[in-house]
C-alpha cells in the first residue's frame, strides 16, 4: 500500500482540537437535558432491517447503508433465489408429460396423412406446432403463468434438442412406430434441461434491490426516533411513564456527500413519550433557550407552528392536497413579494377565492399574539384549526409569562417540516447573524409508537444539529480558549536522571488533575521548545541539574519568555 | 408488525442507569487520559475496505462487518464477475474456426473412406472426435486454459445442437459437398451460446467471499489500532510527534456472540507513536494506576512482560516456532504442577535439555526484582534477552521508585498477548477478588504505521475493557450512589395555574444546575407520588392552591414521608 490511505466519502476524521469543541457542545447539551429531567439511553449502531425498513419513505429506504451477512451469504440467496417450489415441478413434468404425448400423437397422424421422409419435414412440423396453445391449453396453466415465458423462450431455443431426444433418428425414418419408444428418461432430460434454464434466468434477472433484503439482514441507524420507538416498545414493561429520554449517538445516510451533508453525523435528540400535556413544549422551548444560552449563541429565533393550524388552512382553502404547495409558496413572500406568492399559488392550481380567504396571511406580521388573534379569526371555521391556535397561544402565552434567557419565539405558518408525521406543536430554531438554514427543530407526534404495534402514544422532541451549531460557533468565534486546552506545561527531559526528578513532580501534580508532561526524549532542548510550542503548551518547565540540587524548578511562559525559580509548591500554585 | 421488534443478537440497548454508569467509567478514563497529556481523536465508523483487510489475519478479515454498496451494486457486479475479456473472445473465435475446419476435413475423410449413409454415423463420428485433443492441439490454449473444463463441458451437452447447425441434414445426406457449405453465421451462433454458457458457469459458481469485495467498498470498524495508524499516516504533516492520543469508540465483530463476547463494543485506548522512550511504558502503568485508584477498584495487577524476553527464552530452548506452545504450558505451573507442565512441554516436543535450560522458570516466584535477577541469569546468551531484561528493568525501577497508589507490577513471562506485533513490552491488568479475565492490556509495536508506508514509527499503547470494568465494578459494588441519580425533585400537578407557579420555580431552579421536573399531566396523586418513586426522585414538591396563596412550597422526603414547609431560598438550598 504505497499510497496515503484515505477515508470514505462523506465521513471525517475527528483532530483533537475539533473532538474537544464537539465535546464542549454536547456536554453542554447534556447537562441542560440532565437538569431538565432527561436521561439518556444508548442503541445498537445497527438494526434489524425490518426495524428500519418503511420507515423513512421509498428514498429513505435507499439511503439506510446495509450490512452485508457473513459467512456464505450469497450460497444461500442463490439457493432462495433459484428455488422452484414443489407444485411449479410437479406441474413442469406433468405439463412435459402432456406435451409429448400431444406431440407424439400429433405427429403419428400427420405421418400418417403424408409422407414423413425426411429430416426436413420433420423440423418443419415442429415449427408448425404452436409451443403457446399447448402450453395454454395446459390445466397448470395459471400456475406456471410465470415461467410462460421462459418455457416459450427454452422450447424455441432448444428445438433441435427436444427433437434428437425424443426421437431416435435411425428408428424414425424406418418407421413411424418409433414414437412409441419416445420414453420417459428423455423426458426427465429435457425437463431438467428447463429447470436448469429458469434457474439460470432468475439468477441472471434479479435486481439489487431483489437481492439486498436475501443478503442483508442489518442496517445502520438512520436516525434517533425510529430506534427509540423500537425502545419504547420493546422495553416498555420495564420503562416509567412518561419516559424523558436524550441521546447523542451517529447517524447513518448513503445520501450524496456535500458541502455541510456527510454520511456519519451525530443527531442529539431529546423527547418524552406518554403523554399529551402542553407543558412539554412549554419545556422544550426552555430547554433550547438554555442551551444556546450557554452557548453564547444569543438571540436564537425559535420559530413555532403548529400542524392543526396546517390542517386548518388547508380546509379553509378546500384543498388538503395542496396544503405543501401553499405553504411553499408562502414562503417566498419575503423573496417574490404577495403578487408573485399568489401567482405561484395560481399556477399550482390553488383558486384565487380561496387565497382570497386567506388574504390576511399575507401580511403575518406583528407579535406572536396579533398573529395568534389573526390565525383565531381567520380558522374560526376550522375545528382542527381552532384546536391547533389554541394549543399555539397556551405554548406561546405560558413561555412569555416565564421569560426566556436570550432567545425569541415567533409564530411562522409556513413551517411545515416533517409534515408526515407532526401532528401537533412544530419547531425550528435558527441561528441569529449567520446564514446557516436551521440548527435544530422538532415537533409532537401522536402516535409515535404505533409503526412497532403499541398504540396511544404521544411524543414530543427536538433535536440538535451539532455540526451546523459548530459551524456557527466557529464563525462566531463562540469557543473559549479553554476548550482546546492541551497540557499546561511540558518538562524539558534532561536525561534519565532528571526526568526521574522531573517525574516525581510531575506525578504528584497529575494527581492534583493537572495536565503536565514530560518530553520522552533526551532531545536537544530547542526541538523540545519547538514541541511545546506546536502543541500550544503555554509552559515549559526546567528540571536539569542545577534545579534538581537545589530541589527546585524553573517555569518559562513560553509566549513572553519570562522564567522563575520556584519550589515544587510554587509551581503547583501557578499552573493550577 | 404485530410481534415485539428486537435488536439484533450480539448488540446491546442501553437503559439510563446503564448509560449513566458506563459514562461514569469512560468520564474517569478521559480525566486521566488528558491529565497525562493524552489528546482525543475520532475516526469514522466505516472505513474503506483496503485499509482493514488483511491486518487482522484470515479470521479478522471474517470477522469485519462488511457495509452494501447502495444502488446497482448487483447489476455491476455481474458486469464484472461475467466478464470476459477481450483476448478470450478473439481466440474463442479463432478456436471454433479452426475446430469446424479441423471437423469438416476430418468428416469429409472419413465420408471418403467410409459409408455415410444414417445419422447414427455422423454421431457416432462425434463421440469418436476428441474434442479435447483438438483443443489441446489449438495455439490458444495456454489463454483459454481457464475455460477448458467449460469448453469440454459445452462441447458434450450441445452435441446435437452444435451437428444439427453445422450441418444442414438434408443436404448432407445428399451429398459430402455440404461440408463446404457450412457457414460462418451458425459459427458464431454455437460460439455465443458458448460465452453464454461461460457466462452463467461464472455467475453460479461464484463464492461469497469473491462476490463481496465487487458488492461492499466500505467495512466497520474492527479495532482502534488500525485506524489510529491510518489516521497517523494520512495526517503525518499536521500532526506534532511524539502524538499521544485517546480514542473511545465503538467497534464491530462479527463474532459468534456469547457471555460477555459482544459484536458491537466499545475500545478504550491510549498510544503514544513517535518516541522509543521508555518513560512511555512508565507513565502507561501509572495510567492503568490512576484510572483503577479513582474507579475505587484497589489492588489490581499489572502484569508485565516484553517480547524481547520471550524471543530470549526461544533462543536458550532452540526453538522458536515452539515459544507459543512454551509459554501456554509454562503457564498452567499453578493448576498441573512441574511435572504436569513439563510433560505437556514434552509432549509438544521441546527437548528434555532445553527444559532443563529454562529449569529456574518452574520456581519463578518472588519480587520483580528477584525475577529480573534470575532472568538476566537465565539469558546470559542472548542478545536480544539481555535487552529485555534491561528495558524491563528500567520500567519496574522506575515504577518501583515513585510508587503506585493502588496497583501492583508484577513480573509475568507467560505474558504473550499480541505476539505477532508487539516487539517490545507488554502489559495486561487483571482485577483482584473477581475472577474476569483480563480488564485492559497493551504493550509496544515498533512498526505501527508501516502497513501503511510510514516506516520508523514506534508505538505503545494500552487500552481498557470497558465492559469487563463495568461488570467488576457492579459485582464488587463500587459504583457510586450519585452515578445514576435522577432528578432531586419532582413538582406534582395539580392544574395549569399551580404548574404555573411551580414552573417559575422550576426555571429558575434549573438556571441553578437542580435537577428538577414537573410532572407533565394533572394525574391522581397517587399515580404522581408512585412516578417519583419508581424513577427514584427522593423529593417531592407540594405546590398547590395554598402553596401559592402563601408562596411556599412543600417538600416532601420520600422515603422518609417527612414534609416540611419552605420558602423559595429554602427550597434552593434543601435541593442544592
Amino acid at each position: 500500500m504505497a499510497q496515503k490511505p484515505s477515508i470514505p466519502k462523506g465521513t471525517r476524521d475527528f483532530s483533537p482540537a475539533e473532538v474537544a469543541k464537539r465535546n464542549y457542545i454536547s456536554s453542554i447539551m447534556k447537562h441542560h437535558f440532565e437538569v431538565f429531567g432527561f436521561q439518556p439511553i444508548e442503541t445498537p449502531s445497527f438494526e434489524n432491517s425490518e426495524t428500519l425498513m418503511g420507515k423513512y419513505g421509498e428514498e429513505g429506504d435507499r439511503l439506510i447503508f446495509k450490512i452485508l451477512e457473513s459467512g456464505e451469504y450469497y450460497e444461500k440467496a442463490i439457493e432462495t433465489i433459484s428455488n422452484i417450489d414443489e407444485k411449479s415441478v410437479m406441474y413442469i413434468d406433468s405439463f412435459f408429460t402432456r406435451f409429448f404425448e400431444c406431440f407424439r400423437n400429433d405427429c403419428r397422424d400427420y405421418a400418417k396423412d403424408n409422407d414423413i421422409s425426411s429430416w426436413k419435414t420433420v423440423r418443419f412440423f415442429f415449427e408448425e406446432l404452436s409451443v403457446k396453445n399447448t402450453f395454454h391449453s395446459s390445466r397448470e396453466y395459471h400456475y406456471l403463468h410465470e415461467y410462460e415465458n421462459l418455457l416459450v423462450e427454452f422450447l424455441n431455443d432448444n428445438k433441435e434438442y427436444i427433437l434428437s431426444r425424443v426421437f431416435d433418428m435411425d428408428y424414425f425414418f424406418e418407421s413411424v412406430e418409433v414414437f412409441q419408444n419416445f420414453n420417459n428418461n428423455q423426458k426427465i432430460e429435457i425437463q431438467s434441461r428447463f429447470i436448469d434454464f429458469i434457474k439460470f434466468s432468475k439468477l441472471s434477472k434479479i435486481k439489487s434491490n431483489k437481492l439486498t433484503p436475501l443478503i442483508s439482514e442489518k442496517a445502520l441507524r438512520y436516525d434517533l426516533t425510529v430506534p427509540f420507538a423500537r425502545y419504547v416498545v420493546q422495553h416498555q414493561n420495564e420503562i416509567e411513564f412518561p419516559f424523558k429520554r436524550y441521546q447523542i449517538q451517529p447517524v447513518w445516510r448513503a445520501d450524496r456527500p456535500q458541502k455541510g451533508r456527510f454520511r456519519e453525523f451525530y443527531q442529539c435528540d431529546a423527547d418524552v413519550v406518554g403523554s399529551t400535556s402542553l407543558w412539554q413544549e412549554v419545556e422544550l422551548v426552555q430547554l433550547y433557550d438554555a442551551v444556546f444560552t450557554q452557548l453564547g449563541l444569543g438571540g436564537t429565533t425559535i420559530k413555532i407552528n403548529n400542524r392543526k393550524i396546517l390542517s386548518g388552512i388547508a380546509e379553509v382553502i378546500g384543498a388538503k392536497d395542496k396544503l405543501i404547495d401553499f405553504t411553499v409558496a408562502l414562503d417566498k413572500l419575503d423573496k417574490i413579494g404577495e403578487e408573485g406568492v399568489k401567482k405561484e399559488m395560481l399556477e399550482k392550481g390553488i383558486s384565487e377565492s380561496a387565497i382570497e380567504k386567506v388574504q390576511p396571511l399575507f401580511q403575518f406580521i406583528g407579535t406572536v399574539f396579533e398573529k395568534i388573534e389573526k390565525l383565531n379569526d381567520l380558522l374560526s371555521t376550522s375545528e382542527e384549526g381552532k384546536k391547533g391556535v389554541e394549543e399555539l397561544k397556551f405554548i406561546c402565552e405560558t413561555i412569555e409569562k416565564l421569560g426566556l434567557q436570550s432567545a425569541k419565539i415567533d409564530l411562522d405558518v409556513t413551517l411545515a417540516r416533517g409534515l408526515n408525521y407532526y401532528t401537533g406543536a412544530i419547531f425550528e430554531v435558527t441561528a441569529p447573524q449567520v446564514a446557516m438554514g436551521s440548527i435544530g427543530g422538532g415537533g409532537r407526534y401522536d402516535d409515535l409508537t404505533g409503526i412497532f404495534g403499541l398504540k396511544n402514544m404521544s411524543g414530543v422532541g427536538i433535536s440538535f444539529g451539532l455540526d451546523r451549531i459548530y459551524l456557527v460557533l466557529e464563525e462566531l468565534g463562540l469557543f473559549p480558549d479553554t476548550v482546546t486546552a492541551t497540557s499546561k506545561a511540558l518538562f524539558i527531559n534532561y536525561g534519565n536522571a532528571e526526568s526521574f526528578y522531573a517525574m516525581e513532580a510531575i506525578s504528584k501534580l497529575r494527581r492534583s488533575g493537572i495536565k503536565v508532561e514530560l518530553y520522552p526524549d533526551a532531545a536537544k532542548i530547542a526541538k523540545q521548545f519547538q514541541h511545546a510550542d506546536k502543541r500550544g503548551i503555554p509552559f515549559a518547565v526546567i528540571a536539569g541539574e542545577s534545579e534538581m540540587k537545589e530541589n527546585s524548578f524553573g517555569l518559562k511562559n513560553l509566549q513572553t519568555g519570562e522564567q522563575v525559580k520556584l519550589d515544587f509548591e510554587e509551581l503547583k500554585k501557578a499552573l493550577m
